[in-house]
């Protein structure tokens, strides 16, 4: 299985960074490994603390699931089909960036952005993943 | 009274195993005892590893309530019954693939099947219990 | 990176199984990958529910340090040179009883046996990794 | 009060970084704020995960108690004085690898080293800390 190295995720910090400045965002970044264990993290000067742990659960999330933080999210809530799902694994979260990392031949793990609003976090990681594909 | 056995949670995991084999799905699958404790596990080649913890759980959740986890859900959810019920016990789930086990003279535990989708993972969790009636 | 497959986990539960039952203990036996989740659980008839938690902690252990938890130990404890090392992670166990797995090409994981005597316990996770290699 | 800055916790990573690869070792480094919460953190490629949380741990527990961990780990062991400390705030770590920053104005946090040896540890968070100084 291909492995994400340090180098990676290091790019993925530094393309969500610039994106997130240049949109005057102040943002936490976590990126860790398929099995949700941390890799790389980084908080931009003057980003809350709050974020920190919600970057780091929206990664994981999308980890151990295989997919979106979002897509999960949907059917994780009040009246969804798998609401209840986010209080396994030590918490999870069901909004917008948390994102699958892909590499050449399979899944890499994941990122999570947190700090800016849903939407911004969201495209953010977007950013980041696309900078590995 | 009645005790699972090793060879009865075995059978449970086999049955478990080979449906969803057939059906195209790796699963997850928790058997516990009527006290919740877990007695038996498998993760399936290629099964994610978030609904490793859901399994448990959902296996968790219907012994230590006597009911499948797809009935107690129906109530624990906000605007219902008993909304709030599922923060105990270190969490509970409230939708299907959590089954009872039913022995010749009363309950024997619990079964969890998660990985597929919902309605799958209780039809497999059902074919399990079934296994042993 | 070669991967620990539900075949190989479920015969290591087995020798074991085997193993234990000619001693005449009753024992939990968990395998984990080598990110620490769970792979196979066991628990034999008989066997206290106490060592449930003790066989998956021991497992952990082994896989996340890449050492057997016995080895990992002689420092962990009061005047050893990493004592505080075993409130990391959620817990680890620093006796005998976690031993890591190896496949052809490189780890496979651990597994982790609790429930009858420590070096008892020892050689059975011995035994079982043996039947990998 | 003069705040750690994302810069320079970047730096604190790479001079630990290259001196780490120099000697051979693959670790993993956290750097936190005078709170204790996470500002940068980087696993080297084949560090093991069991340190991840090891990492943080002992940044945390020099931030928090304003002082190394192993001076801390003097005290905090039975038959010290301050023997029980370890196990607040979560969980300490009371041998080598956790250590000041220290800014022109006063304290700016600390950097955790986990995965080489003990004293191979202490060493690089020091030349880590050694940076911003």
């Amino acid at each position: 299985m291909e492995e994400l190295m340090m180098e990676s995720a290091q790019q993925v910090l530094d393309v969500v960074t610039t994106a997130a400045r240049e949109q005057g965002f102040a943002v936490n970044i976590a990126v860790v490994d398929p099995s949700g264990h941390l890799v790389a993290f980084r908080r931009m000067d003057g980003a809350l603390i709050g974020p920190v742990d919600v970057s780091i659960k929206k990664a994981r999330t999308a980890a151990l699931f295989g997919t979106d933080s979002a897509a999960l999210g949907e059917g994780a809530r009040p009246g969804g089909a798998i609401y209840t799902l986010e209080h396994t694994n030590g918490g999870l979260i069901g909004f917008g960036g948390g994102v699958l990392l892909h590499g050449a031949t399979g899944p890499l793990g994941a990122v999570g952005v947190a700090g800016a609003t849903v939407q911004a976090d969201e495209e953010l990681a977007r950013l980041g993943a696309a900078a590995l594909s």
